[in-house]
């Protein structure tokens, strides 16, 4: 199997995706390919990067996961093939890449990435405006194909890694804030489960609302009311059971959100 | 072929329908994966019964029908997983199999149903609020690989099934209400062929509106107007032809509908 | 490989497209299937057609475009299915082929369309009110699963072609108009790289706001500008630099816009 993921800022109206599925089947027919989210706000390249960041390990060894959300496209921005670990990336130098990069380069995994200079592994004419269609998915379909990573271009040593916010210790606890928010209107900050040394004991203060305790589970809270849980990518999350802490709160990705130790 | 189906409400912004079929792949390699539908309102159990209802004959024998519309997730709720006709169910045991369920039964078709209790096939660790990816989706792999239903758990004789409202006969004919919206606004209601003996002269009432007879198609009024059709599942609907019913009427799930016999 | 493609206005959240795919694959089981869209406004026929005409040539030859935008369902408009180029067209005879067949007619392909009314490749019933399940979908499984065009019905040697507006030449250069809006907001022209003979001299005017010269890519302007660019399909387009074009100017498909050549 050659597995191949896309994310994308391209919604769903355009026929865009779609179109970098035929270019990549032109080329290798055999891949099967999965769309991460084609749902990405437009040129939100944190927003894809943290889902890439906690997607990509729940895919088997050797897929490769193919990124555009790239406001810089027609620029001088590089484009980027590599190994991640046991996957490939291919995307734009951007910093879609940097959760992923970030998590792998801890766990001690490989990294190997490569400029997408070939123009042999492209379309002709290369548009300035749909890299998406004119590099990537052509860069995809023939790393599938099975052309060697070196191949595509030289050696990038020094990909663009974006910095994200990190909690900061107060006198009572921690500073953290929210960083993304999903579909069913969760905020997930960017503490964690290091964060909560006494869970029954700490209390969460986010846009005027207190909420007491880590919860398990949504269930252990009622419908209607605040809850935060460790979510299922292991962040500290402020969830509505059955509802949306987004609307109820009017919260926003980087909301402050205070951490007190009981 | 493994044909396996995905039914949510996880929406499309956050990837997590991308990472159950990443969970998929990585153990049954050679599924097919189809997805249902991801835009299921948060939460609306109801819903996602009906569509899977009214879709899953349209799947060939075989086909596993993965549905996660999942208020209770980390509560005490049940996982089942069985064979419903020719077909197999995966999900929480919380109502989204009530219209399938009930229309293999009355069609004296086999159902076996199973409790999803077995470790050995789940991810481990178990997270407390994404059973999708957890439970759901390697229990659609394994079964795709062939492990017997037998293996995952305990007999279910008892799953939870939805009670759906029942059109009650009135002085002068049926009264009913709207079950369903789908996006074009079109409004389906709990009558059928049977509550419509005399099509031509039949009156339906609806938020003050009136509609005279059946029509065989939307082809058969005029762009704008209303029209009372027997829609492709079989239920009467209050279409606007070329329109939305919906915008138009302010209508929603639960408004009471009268037909009138001839 | 059997490529088939779906592009229709059935919105995510009801399951019909997915009831497309039930159907194909029960007859052809091996068929791979690619979403171009399933967000077409509504009835929108025309920018179905934009989307067919501007992305099929990135589908390998062989391809099936199952096309289902068909506010005349039920009616007694044809059914269409056949050869255009190198690929497959299925789907209403509504205009939905306008685009794709103008481009092949253009460069010479060969076109061989064929009336939809063979009953033995439908299912049965058929519905007055989805043709795409019960008989656009099975016709492109049994077109993949090898059965010949001719089998379908009648030859068609007049499919209903739209006219869609051609820019007219006016005192100082170009009167065109806005064709198709995407999801960033870019707005696109049915004028191209013929009408910019001096494209760093040219002016484009569009509700009140003035454009001076054609920029290569998104990025030889500044975020929040507006720029003028060829696209990736080659039309005129006007963008907001990582905005939207048409939230800024409050655009619409239709306005008018005028190009002076400098």
């Amino acid at each position: 199997m050659n597995l191949i993921t896309l994310l994308t800022d391209f919604g769903e109206k355009d026929g865009y995706a779609g179109v970098m599925k035929g270019v990549i089947l032109s080329i290798a027919p055999q891949a099967v390919i999965v769309d991460l989210s084609h749902a990405i706000p437009p040129q939100a390249v944190r927003q894809a990067a943290l889902v890439l960041g906690r997607s990509a390990r729940y895919f088997p060894a050797g897929a490769i996961h193919v990124c555009v959300v790239d406001p810089g496209v027609g620029s001088s921005r590089r484009g980027l093939i590599g190994q991640v670990g046991g996957q490939f990336f291919i995307g734009p130098d951007n910093g879609l890449i940097s959760v992923l990069y970030r998590r792998v380069h801890q766990e001690g995994g490989l990294i190997a990435l490569y400029s997408l200079d070939n123009p042999d592994y492209r379309l002709n004419p290369v548009s300035h405006t749909f890299h998406g269609r004119d590099i990537f998915a052509p860069a995809a379909g023939h790393l599938a194909g099975g052309v060697a990573l070196e191949r595509f271009g030289e050696r990038v040593l020094d990909p663009l890694l974006l910095a994200f916010p990190e909690p900061r210790r107060s006198a009572h606890g921690w500073q953290g804030e929210i960083v993304s928010i999903d579909a069913f209107g969760n905020l997930a900050s960017n503490l964690d489960e290091r964060h909560c040394a006494r869970p029954e004991a700490l209390i969460i203060r986010l846009k005027g609302h207190s909420i007491q305790g880590l919860s398990a589970t949504f269930a252990s809270s009622k419908p209607g009311q605040l809850a935060a849980i460790l979510d299922s990518s292991g962040s500290l999350s402020i969830c509505l059971v059955n509802g949306s802490a987004e609307k109820e709160m009017g919260a926003r990705v980087g909301d402050p959100l205070e951490l007190i130790e009981g």
